[in-house]
């Protein structure tokens, strides 16, 4: 494809798209003199998705992108001056600008709960302001690239095609269809995304263009002529076996004398195993060893790794529905915690072991053995640790694991300075080669969908001691 | 609030936000010079979500307000021509504008499965271009309006917001909060919907604000002095009962003192309803009657239930993933079918029996009883069948149910003419205010979450015979 990614997004999203408490703290910080005061979040989630063994980490350039440009414009402070913010502070708002740092993995890595994701550094206002649109742009597209990469283990050498767009959850289908090509999908129905993304862009018909000819077959020829060089027949509007497929394969003769080929049949319903199996033996029958099996239907990663265990020979899976809401979780539950303000770790306490945060500015290292593959553990320490030799259990004591055997390379790196990118993003194509790479790097046993082995994340010796003495500070 | 809803579009949905077939299909029609052949389709979903009796309908605004501007910009007709499509075709697409008919209930109405809620009438390239992003918008808004709806009911006198942004599906988030309005919520933290819409825009605290303060009483001390008439204050980040009410407490008479009333606490952990109820008899004691109790963290229809069964004095609910996201269905199945066309009535045949499509340009009629209530029975008919005294299983044969002693009364109405919103919505709390009428219409069997009795949906005599005769014909 010739055309180049439209950077304009789909919703305009200035300043205001967050939660009123962002702003009203950040009133409260502006008016208690403290604006200036600098402040580090982590951004982190708790559990991966789908009771599965890892998550893939998605939507970080279009993050940054909406941060360079998160600004109020003359609605947004209308409308705060209504919901009666103080003079002085939107005075404040009118030139705020994000001039912040972010450190992260690269978007695509495989990433695992409790340890950071991503690290915000700025001031205190800035760093709370950009707090929702972070979690609502990361928590769903990392949902939705985990969801995807789950299809793409299941679905052997066949082609996975998002068709989800109708059932979307409204807007949200717009970036879905984008973090899909990052968990390995090949394209995309949604033609407003691949405009924007340079997505390969992928259709076939409707029921509704075989009811409104006169007879299937000829609405199959009129089809045909239309798109010759991109056709694909959608066969069971009256009857796959006795109809669809017949009439599919007398237009497809009839295009090999126009010196044109069928690129692909696509079933709807009934038995996707049976009907695939049977629509192929009358295709090579017919000496259409070169038509490919489209299917969809309600498929999801378990439907289409039942297919292909089935010996189904479907080429092209078209999923929907389950892709682009992330069913059945349809959240990940990211959440952004304070670390670091004024000098001074800090910490939140909870009846909840598990919910009590990591203090500080931290560095996550990841360690790789021999063989190059991940050894399953991260370990949540400090930039300056570059020689880990233990990882402690976060929550358990008494809970340790020896590291000094192996490397350790350091997942946060920085992405964005005062504000502004560090580098351009990669194409989604290379992004999504990536993600392929590094769930490569992930022993089979993280991958599994049933009872996938725990991936270890741990801290390091100093950590660990830092947070105990503040707990027993704020307890004693 | 003075600020007047911004009409300005928020989003920039030209016409490729849609699924390439319907584009392909389009070029199709155009080569084959049908393109102003008439055409007919209804909207109509499969199953009510969350195993519930009833769908609130939401989003019609949304989507005619995109459709009285759905046109192909010039990134659009640039990425089609990148795409092949022929010349001709790309030469119509660029003055292409919607300019059918559209008949539906009024936003808020509560709706059934089977029947058609939306017909559109147009020619046929119009009212295929438009099926995504009418089917990306009332499915995802009613399912929202659905869920938002079931919390209502659950909720007795509580207060509802919307807290959901963070986890929302990124920007469904942005129609997730004025669905929520039509199902009965007061308002929502999202900033940006509250702009738009015009809706009450609730915030509270985070733990980031209390944690970057000396201490929890400092931290309530600033964001009362900052905020002093819209004061929320968060009790959980150290210890709810020993530390955070009564620091409340003390801030409460505090501001007593300088004549300002702290509106409420916020619990976010722990049990809420034992938590809710130490706090409530806490502040009672202090003579703080007047100081409500806001209560969040993982809430949906039936944790609100248990909370008030229980007698939990929680003032106002915070509701965020499960609502904006629809937990756990995550989509609404709707569809978008053929019904007539070019003069005459097609039909989709089905190896399933109650996925053949039901023909022609329908009406649905709703029978009333004596009290004014819903009886239970929507008729699917036609415009000229004022007087049904019977309607007919859609697809079981010889079930039958009398209607002739009942009132009906018709519910697809024009709302869209030549292309044209026929009259500007409703303000969304008069939308409100009639869903939570026609709610009330509705027995309570139909409302209950478990089992709930089942609203017929029947067809007339009239188009059974059509419909059997079609099936015969197509089958014979």
């Amino acid at each position: 494809m010739e055309v180049m990614m439209n950077k304009k997004p789909v919703l305009d999203l200035t300043a205001t798209y967050t939660d009123l408490y962002e702003l009203t703290m950040g009133q409260a910080y502006f008016l208690a003199g403290r604006k200036d005061e600098p402040a580090v979040f982590d951004y982190f989630f708790r559990k991966n998705p789908f009771k599965g063994g890892y998550t893939i980490f998605a939507g970080l350039p279009d993050l940054l992108a909406v941060l360079e440009n998160f600004r109020f414009n003359k609605d947004d402070l209308a409308f705060l001056k209504a919901q009666s913010f103080h003079p002085d502070y939107l005075a404040h708002l009118k030139g705020f600008r994000f001039r912040g740092a972010i450190y992260s993995p690269p978007e695509g890595d495989v990433v695992f709960p409790t340890r950071p994701i991503l690290r915000v550094d700025g001031n205190l206002i800035e760093t709370q302001l950009i707090e929702t649109v972070l979690l609502n742009t990361l928590n769903f597209q990392s949902l939705i690239a985990t969801k995807a990469s789950r299809m793409r283990l299941a679905a052997g050498d066949g082609l996975l095609i998002d068709f989800g767009l109708r059932r979307a959850q409204g807007l949200g289908g717009y970036h879905a269809s984008r973090a899909a090509i990052v968990g390995g999908f090949a394209g995309t129905s949604n033609v407003r995304t691949a405009r924007d993304y340079n997505l390969r862009a992928f259709g076939t018909m409707a029921h509704s263009y075989v009811q409104s000819c006169e007879s299937e077959i000829g609405a199959f020829r009129s089809f045909a002529a239309a798109r010759p060089d991109d056709c694909v027949l959608l066969v069971d509007t009256y009857n796959t076996l006795k109809s669809g497929i017949p009439n599919a394969i007398t237009v497809a003769k009839e295009m090999e004398g126009r010196d044109y080929r069928l690129k692909a049949i696509r079933l709807d319903s009934g038995d996707l195993a049976y009907l695939s199996k049977r629509s192929r033996v009358m295709l090579d029958e017919a000496g259409l060893h070169y038509v490919r099996i489209a299917a969809s239907n309600q498929l999801d990663e378990y439907v289409i790794r039942s297919l292909v265990a089935q010996g189904a020979p479907i080429d092209i899976f078209a999923v929907g529905t389950s892709l682009v809401t992330g069913h059945p979780d349809a959240s990940l539950d990211g959440v952004y915690k304070l670390a670091w303000t004024d000098g001074h770790s800090v910490i939140k306490l909870s009846e909840t072991v598990s919910k009590i945060t990591l203090p500080d500015k931290k560095q996550v290292w990841r360690a790789i053995n021999g063989q190059g593959l991940f050894l399953g553990a991260d370990v949540i320490g400090f930039d300056d640790e570059k020689n880990i030799d233990m990882m402690h259990h976060p929550f358990v004591p008494h809970q340790s694991f020896a590291l000094d055997s192996y490397r350790i390379e350091p997942s946060l790196r920085l992405v964005m300075a005062k504000g502004r990118i560090v580098r351009d993003p990669p194409p989604l194509s290379q992004t999504a080669q990536y993600s392929r790479e590094r769930l490569e790097m992930l022993p089979a046993e993280y991958k599994r969908f049933e009872n996938p082995h725990v991936y270890k994340v741990g801290i390091s010796s100093r950590l660990k001691d830092l947070r105990d003495g503040l707990v027993a500070q704020h307890r004693g």
